[in-house]
């Protein structure tokens, strides 16, 4: 038996971390034949008869596209029926028509409503116009089509089999994509009750998909119906949750696979009993239909992806994707998938993290400081992971050589790292738990306001591997339970360093409150999680927070969006100062976010030879000059126009542009800002200070470089990023950032009736002093 | 000339508000006949030279759709030469191959390139391909198509206009669908150095589609091709703005219209001058085509709305939404709009807020106080205003009760409304401007972080017209710039309070500080304002509060989400405080977002009289009881079981679960809550503050009825909202959910490179008290 899937898995290299759910995902990326199954819920429109011409359209495309770049493409097709009703429906009221006036005469209104047609007879009427359009379709993809009809019983007899076995072979082998389809007309009539609708429903093609994918010994068969997938539970229903990887071998009792298998129609009834109660709330027998011929196919080696074809979201793009690997509705996979699924470690690390969130403080910090000690006791062993991962990385010589020096790690690196942590463990102390407001609502009944860890932050981070324990002290400290997705070059280092996180945790039994999603697993899935991840955090290039924002739905990102930060240059700005803090702004780092971008200078400056300094400066220092129209209008040559003045160089070149008036600056800054960091240079104090309170940028500053943007030169300590966000936290953001509050209220059975104007109770909303209660609190925890 | 806009716009009653660009757009709903003009861009596929079949589909849905319901749709199509290149491309291969095996006979590789395509022949050869996937995908909703072919000439002669008018006249008449295109056939042959695609945009058939148009005394004309619309400068560039709507009166020079009517070679050549500016950096020949066109049809007295039929996010929906007045694209109108367009009053409202946030607090203190002065002084004319409403609202019949009650305003209601501006106005001394944290950096370098306002909110409310000056004092008060709308059922009196707001905001000169949006702006459209709004305050319902949630892409909402709140009785409780909780928290306004949805029950208290006690008391309010599964098996007769445990009610409804501890009650709310407001009641302290702890909902209460969860209950003041957002504010939200913060440094031209380790500076970090730099501050300003 052709196993596919098994082949690809054991062929491609262990992932380090636990994925191996992803690893299936991907492992479709090397199907190459493929058997399409669109259900008539995909190709027709709902309830009225006709076909969903936009959904079939780009169904068309996505296979000739797949067809076009190698792939085997067949696609089992419904709709002839629907097709046919349209056509015959015409018909039927044009001889209705005709029948009426010549019998009657009368003008009497006419009865327009159409019999009852017999699907049958609508599938043999469809069945060419269907095609006529298939072909039209591929046609714009150059793509030649067949038209191959059959019946179920085709297949059970041996001849008709291998026929249509090396026919099929010879169309794909001539790069066409048979189109399949029940040949209704010589199949048994529908059952008596049902309406056309029903029709449809139980001539659905599943099984004959399924036949013909074994059959043709294809990779993959993806089933487009018009749901997600399976279920858990019943859709609908609290615990319901789509499954991402079916293993029919999880079912107890059935013992499935090449070794010990058992007979099909068994095999079949007792996993469709098992899936009964899954499958309860949606429609029963289409349901039971899927998944019958989902196993059947399963069984003869193809790996079977069923999802929703009718989604307007994704249908454009439903089918490539699955062949992508992206997570979509349920892959029927016959190997047992390893490790949990992302969606586990969330539920994991959420339980985990709190039980992490109701420890006390001291027991946090213990973890860190534990975690401080492994670090230099461990050294020897990080520094040999990060070997490995250097010799990777130069040997593919794909990394710049900034981040080869941010990949690597040293001794002096790991001792700083580790006192570091042991600053954010005393820290600690001072974070979730604290008290902000008391008030005394009413008599015995006491408020308090107090800082809370977020909950689950999930913190995407490139390179640098000493962010790793960087960050999970920061969560640990908070309280925080954290997911981890870190960059694949540093993927030896980041495994050791996320050992020695858990073996910290593991003190106080808390080892999965951290946990490392593949380093493989798309952002976009994460990115997806809602009710699961309650912060982002990315921390990286600036390329890296715009994806993240992009796709986060429904999570906040903590993240700076942009760095166009500028220095202006007042009238009465000290030239010494100007050449020193425009130099360290743009010249001391200008990859980072709050490097200077663009120099705003005061008219009157121009004219003086502080001006020559600056220019000569830059010249020095190589910076590449863009001039702003209006500085460009001042010279007579001057250096090429700036195309924007809204650019993030990030890197050795600025933008100058010229001001009337320090009134002007700040207009200018709130046009083509960032809000990020801006900086005056003046020694007139009240210029000084209408422009710091004017500004609404993040940071704003006097006299000094912009670079002091920074949570470590601003003194909170450990820094979780920089925002520019509007609301939570803004600028360089210190552990607060992973702190929200709860409102805590402490009751004698007060009731909100009691201070109605008939009740006995009235408000006092008196402010306590905070100190005696954190006394209070600690004795009680 | 039939004028289709100014008939609409003039029979349309007068909005209160300023919006009649809104004005204009909704027009469209009313316009009967419509040409849908597909550029090239729309219907071929990028560089393929096929057509974008699922683009076409959804086009030919939308089309159809509305030709069913009563509109009499047009479609001037091209594509031909793209399908006719298609076609021709293989037959040129096959009689290559064909004529190389003759001639050659040798087995050399065959150069399989196509020789260029004479564009005429192309179309020739596609116009019947094309037309029969038109007909085919028409016939899908049973809708007929008729295949016209004319050219720019056909316009010239008067005979034969006059035949193609009553031809299409015929046509609409009997239902039928015209499909336009150019005879390319007949036509000049294309410019020499024209390739392929040159050649269909030269030969694009917006001048086809205008002539059309205006011959057909059309309403709209919708042309889609791969631009958004026109810029008011050329698009890329730093002011680049898509207009929404275009008036070429706004151009000097020109009058335009039905009074003083211009050439329109004249009037063509100014625009086109007038607009060279603005299309530079878009194709130009290209675009000035386009604009002519569409400036011709508008003279003739065709609305034009010219939009992007490429995007995959819109294509589906791009005709049906300009229809129904979605702003889509530019709509060239001949009638000025009246008053600024919500992006104006955003803009506005930003810079009147820069102002706002600057004024020194007493200032803003005023402001709010003036504002309560005037409720007073003008009860009456606020009350008239009410009085209109109420009217309007009872004679519709449309309003439940509880609306009417809070639609309806009192003199009572004004005086206390103007006692809680007065608080609000006290409270402004301490928002903006207030210092969290004073850093000394280094020597000299001094760090603050300050309270400021976030920036422009825009606040979304219905019914409650008391709702506008209370949230307008709070955000002057915190210094934002505040968009406002209303729901239209006040729309009277919301008038009324605006003025008078305003009246206040102008004593500083800053009326623009607060807009107001039309009632009839969608939330959706507002929600797109993504770089122009900072944050959005539903305050309604929870449906109001989840749309919003929905549509909100990219600006952060600051609401609730659900309020699934539980009341936990312990084994330990006190009947007295139960019954009193339980029924203050379901009964006392069970609508509220903090109203008690599941009672869970320690399994101890089941056979206790206080278990019969809560039962009888629920009975007694009326209140419906869902069992929840647990419950259910320990009755004999149990209430309806609860379909699910995450049900919000919001009504005299709950549900009651039994567990077997207070753990087990942590479990249930983690798992089934949503973090809203949790209640325990028990007399074990022990107990309750482990609860408290564990829990991380915004609001857990002891011994306390969950209606207590209120800003006002809480004593902060007047209420932002409640939000349920873990960042930002949580909770009931006071001011501070108003405010953000800005950092301010102030050095003496330090830096960063003197802190590196060859620097001469030390980093000190050293707290400072804030007491002593507000005074300071205060002194500055």
């Amino acid at each position: 038996m052709f196993q596919f899937l098994n082949r690809v898995l054991t062929e491609a290299p262990q992932s380090r971390v636990h994925a191996s759910s992803f690893a299936h995902r991907c492992a479709l990326r090397q199907a190459k034949r493929i058997v399409v199954k669109l259900g008539s819920a995909v190709v027709t429109r709902g309830d009225e008869c006709g076909l969903a011409l936009g959904r079939l359209a780009s169904i068309v495309e996505q296979v000739a596209m797949l067809q076009n770049h190698g792939r085997e493409m067949m696609i089992v097709t419904s709709g002839a029926v629907a097709f046919g009703k349209q056509r015959l429906r015409h018909e039927i009221l044009l001889s209705q028509s005709v029948r009426q006036a010549l019998q009657s005469g009368h003008n009497q209104p006419k009865d327009m409503s159409v019999p009852a047609l017999e699907a049958r007879a609508c599938a043999a009427a469809g069945q060419s116009g269907l095609m006529a359009l298939y072909e039209a379709m591929f046609s714009q993809y150059s793509t030649c089509t067949a038209q191959v009809l059959v019946t179920n019983l085709d297949f059970h007899d041996d001849e008709k089999r291998q026929n249509l076995h090396s026919t099929l072979q010879e169309l794909l082998r001539m790069n066409i994509v048979p189109i399949i389809n029940t040949n209704d007309a010589v199949v048994p009539p529908p059952e008596h009750n049902s309406d056309l609708h029903g029709v449809i429903s139980i001539k659905d093609n599943d099984s004959l998909a399924a036949r013909l994918a074994v059959e043709m010994k294809a990779d993959l068969l993806i089933a487009l119906s018009d749901v997600e997938g399976l279920y858990n539970n019943p859709p609908g229903t609290d615990d319901a949750k789509l499954i991402d990887i079916f293993y029919p071998g999880d079912q107890h009792s059935i013992t499935f696979g090449t070794k010990s298998r058992v007979g099909l129609g068994g095999m079949e009834a007792k996993v469709c009993f098992k899936l009964s109660n899954m499958l309860k709330t949606s429609k029963p027998q289409f349901s039971s239909e899927w998944v019958k011929a989902a196993l059947w196919a399963l069984q003869g080696g193809t790996s079977v992806v069923i999802a929703n074809g009718t989604n307007p979201k994704v249908t454009g793009h439903v089918i490539t994707d699955i062949v992508e690997g992206k997570k979509l509705g349920t892959f029927f996979s016959e190997t047992k998938p390893a490790g949990p699924s992302v969606e586990e470690q969330t539920e994991m690390a959420r339980s985990s993290g709190r039980i992490l969130a109701s420890l006390q403080a001291e027991k946090r910090s213990e973890i860190i400081c534990r975690l401080a000690d492994l670090l230099t006791e461990k050294t020897e062993e990080i520094l040999a992971a990060n070997k490995l991962d250097l010799e990777v990385a130069s040997s593919s010589g794909r990394l710049p050589s900034a981040m080869l020096k941010r990949l690597s790690l040293s001794v002096a690196k790991i001792n700083s790292l580790s006192i570091g942590l042991r600053q954010i463990a005393t820290s600690a102390q001072n974070s979730a738990g604290r008290v902000l407001r008391r008030t005394r609502v009413a008599h015995n009944l006491e408020l308090e306001q107090i800082t809370v860890p977020i909950g689950v932050v999930l913190v995407i981070f490139e390179a640098r591997p000493d962010c790793l324990p960087q960050v999970s002290a920061l969560a640990i400290a908070s309280g925080n339970a954290l997911l981890l997705k870190g960059g694949k070059e540093a993927a030896n280092t980041n495994h050791v360093l996320l050992q020695l996180t858990q073996e910290a945790l593991s003190m106080h039994g808390l080892r999965e409150a951290v946990q490392m999603v593949s380093t493989r697993e798309e952002v976009e899935g994460l990115c997806r999680l809602d009710k699961m991840i309650d912060l982002i955090i990315p921390r990286g290039s600036f390329q890296l927070v715009q994806d993240i924002k992009r796709a986060a739905k429904g999570i906040p990102v903590l993240g700076h969006s942009e760095g166009v930060c500028h220095v202006y240059v007042d009238a009465d700005a000290s030239a010494d100062k100007v050449i020193g803090i425009v130099r360290d702004s743009k010249c001391e780092y200008p990859a980072a976010c709050n490097a200077m971008e663009t120099l705003l200078i005061h008219r009157d400056i121009l004219r003086t030879p502080l001006f020559d300094q600056i220019i000569d400066m830059l010249r020095t220092e190589r910076v590449r000059i863009h001039a702003g129209p209006r500085f460009a209008s001042y010279l007579t040559f001057s250096p090429s126009e700036a195309k924007s003045l809204r650019t993030e160089y990030n890197d050795l070149e600025c933008c100058v542009e010229v001001v009337d008036s320090m009134q002007e600056a700040v207009e200018h800054i709130h046009k083509y800002g960032s809000s990020h960091t801006d900086v005056i240079i003046t020694e007139n104090a009240k210029t000084a200070e209408q422009f710091l309170q004017q500004l609404d940028s993040a940071c704003v500053f006097w006299n000094a470089s912009s670079r002091f943007a920074d949570g470590y030169r601003f003194g909170l300590g450990a820094e979780v990023g920089i925002s520019t966000a509007r609301i939570h936290a803004r600028g360089p953001v210190g552990i607060e950032g992973l702190l929200t509050t709860k409102w805590v209220l402490r009751g004698d059975g007060h009731t909100v009736a009691d201070f109605s104007e008939q009740g006995t109770q009235t408000y006092l909303h008196e402010s306590l002093p905070l100190e005696q209660k954190e006394i209070l609190q600690r004795d009680s925890s």
